[in-house]
């Protein structure tokens, strides 16, 4: 018999299953400087020691996605090695701060399994959790995937959808941020004037940069987060394959309109959970990534008042500049330019 | 009103005005590692902490021009946003050691300002400086700009143009330099046995060695830095533009052509001090560079018998080897494949 | 007389002497995070401090092969910067873990010298040794150049072959590996179900996956090993040579197999010694990287009941997935695919 990972097929999942994910993942300054590189993120509290101790950190958190895409790397060989599309998240949450040196595992948990009518794929909903080597939790999100199936001639089974929270409640905000010093954050360092209070719901940004993306930067990348999924690194198979080239990894889209976004939205430190995201469009490289976002709500927090969270919805476009903010045309439909609609909350000081 | 940050423009800067620039940065072992993955440089004292601790350091330095670098990149967003070219740096010195940890900042002020006569562009002369977490200066050095104005009809400011001197003077140099132990300092493992004495003014090295650069790794070196200048990084924009091509960082040059000085400069293990530096012609990704070197001066340094130094006029071209030592042409015009003159001095042991 | 490093050429090597190389190097995190992003290693054990900490080591080591790298890169300008090419490895042997912040040094001896006939050339063995700062050996290995002579009238050596052991022996591995609590060892963590005894002589192995490789890539991977060999880095020079193109590193290829070996191999955490290699064809960007792997042998280690080893011959093919095992014609050549034939010794916990 084979020794090597065949992946899970549609039938290898069953609502309640739990999935321990392999290979623990020591997050350390090289990790951390090698992200920073790849993305160009500048926000303050994750770029500087002193900064984040002087406004209430034990000292430079991990960047959030950072920590996300290393929980998501591991799930990939379990979850998502015979995955035909990633179709959506929900329900993130980041729940505590990652420090340099910790070590991240992943559990997940299937909560839905659908299958589609055609027999050949179905849907797998899985809860991720992300852990740190002390057990607690930092990060808990949905995801779902259609995944092929082994045999197409295998049952389908009881099917199962779970029902998820349109939005992370306001309460779950925050938790994995210390009280923010509000008077000792210098808003000169971090390099916004603008705090929570400033920004109003409706109010539209244009990102304006725009980060052309080359294929080795999209392969470092997710390989540093130790995803294994084939179609980011195979030109070989991907060459002959729909497309004609790599896909990049969604989650490097995310990380460059976050980087991107920092023009803008300077004060934004944290990214607090991550209500419903979808990957419109592929990106590939030697194309330009561009971004705007929309404040869709603002949010005080319970028994915080150093502290507010935005609602945001982030639009990224490829070959686009943002100045129109690009987003769906009259039927509903995207924009061709348009490759990512990411629905999420950020934190500022007060 | 727009959350974005526009820049400033010429009519912005006024003569004896400060700028705080933005986002503090910690360099720590992932950044050097990275700085060294993408020069290859070789230099022992930034190499090795026990060799750095023999010969009189606390432990391996970050190298000096990933200092210059973090400072540059601070001030881009508030100096040189709307540039249309950098012009040119002076003075500028290396004035304590930085160590992994360590966390900068930068402030700049202006000293010069004078309109240009198309009454479209004008030159910014800023005094930047870098500082450690513990307010001790690090950098300090002179560049200028030319800067677009926002509105072609605002007036010209009264024209100041500071006095530069040519050289950095031999009494500020090595300030950055612990006594160093020079009977410590083995020659075999820094991989030359030249020493201070050893070079001669009117001495020309050609460096050999040619190092291609591909975009991927220009990009993630600036990004690195922090330096958001749109030039480097957007393809979409640039491909409409003057090149065709995204514009690579001049630094990008500098700390090539001194990794490759390595070659004929083995123990210049410092970069004391900047007199003066011209980007020829730009250089783009899949080009060569080359470099050589002549000694300009030789210098003892007041009250040090340990170390010396070296002016160095270090030449870069492109997709020309160096053996014949290109440089300018009958008219005093460069050659055609000269990309970078830089004029700086150098430490070595004696 | 110019300053700048030739390299040695043939007529510079004696039997008996000994080279001792420039430039030690601290291995920090940040060169450990490179190295992953740039092959997507996931053994478990030098992924995580606490993975590691659980089974015996006192936190993650260094991965084997980028201590193997560094040594190596250390030895090119005295070795190989003018060879025409490296013809093989032997006896190579990992003798001690490293560890985060250790420094490497490498000295090596001449043990055989055989001009070519053609009186143009000839054939350089050495013996190169990788040290500790505390002077501890952690790596030992025999290589084998092709290298021009600087003039081909000077008088040929009496010829010296070594003798070279054709396997390491079994009782010279192990030896970088503390005492492994197998019990502790968590085979869902690690990411393979299949331990040292669940493998056989004869087993064949397809590790599946592709991996495409760039440019910047293999540039920025052969830089942090601060391997200076010119012809991965100079497209000015190589474009006008042989191939037309740039060759990459052979190790690149080595790390490439390696962590593609994950793959089927994921409890293989520690290569213990390569007995032997041949890089076979050329490797060039934009090729895609496939490897497969032959167990040769199985062996139970002397006085070690927590590990066993497995000899292994780990084939990497360009451009052709490894389902059929591509190896060798009828006639004892390569197939065109294959660019690495490697036969080395991995351990495993029992």
């Amino acid at each position: 018999m084979t020794k090597t990972q065949p992946g899970n097929y549609f039938e290898d999942f069953a609502v309640g299953q739990t999935l321990h994910h392999a290979t623990p993942r020591t997050l350390n300054a090289g990790d951390i400087a090698l992200y920073g590189a790849l993305y160009g993120s500048r926000f303050a509290v994750q770029s500087s020691d002193p900064f984040a101790a002087l406004v209430g950190y034990p000292g430079a958190p991990v960047d959030d996605l950072l920590v996300f895409h290393t929980v998501f790397g591991k799930t990939v060989p379990d979850i998502s090695l015979n995955a035909v599309a990633n179709l959506g998240y929900a329900e993130c949450r980041f729940l505590a701060p990652v420090y340099p040196g910790d070590t991240l595992t992943a559990i997940s948990e299937v909560i839905g399994v659908r299958e589609n009518s055609n027999g050949k794929t179905g849907v797998v909903y899985v809860r991720s959790a992300g852990y740190r080597q002390d057990g607690s939790q930092v990060l808990e999100y949905v995801r779902w995937v259609m995944v092929r199936k082994r045999d197409a001639g295998a049952p389908a089974p009881e099917p199962v959808v779970p029902e998820l929270a349109a939005t992370v409640a306001v309460g779950d905000l925050g938790h994995a941020v210390p009280r923010i010093g509000t008077a000792a954050w210098s808003d000169q360092l971090s390099g916004s004037p603008h705090r929570w209070a400033d920004y109003a719901a409706g109010e539209r940004i244009d990102h304006v940069d725009g980060m052309t993306v080359e294929e080795a930067e999209h392969q470092i990348a997710t390989r540093l987060y130790q995803n294994t999924a084939k179609v980011h690194f195979n030109q070989f198979t991907e060459g002959k394959g729909r497309f004609g080239r790599r896909l990049i990894y969604g989650g490097h889209v995310i990380s460059l309109a976050r980087a991107l976004s920092f023009n803008g939205l300077g004060n934004a430190f944290h990214v607090a959970a991550i209500n419903g995201g979808r990957h419109v469009a592929p990106l590939f490289a030697g194309e330009t990534v561009f971004a705007w976002s929309e404040v869709l709500e603002t949010a005080a927090l319970p028994g915080r008042d150093d502290i507010g969270a935005l609602r945001l919805r982030t639009v990224a476009t490829k070959d686009c500049p943002c100045d129109s903010f690009p987003y769906k045309v009259i039927d509903g439909s995207y924009e061709d330019s348009v490759i990512l609609d990411l629905d999420y909350w950020v934190v500022l000081p007060r």
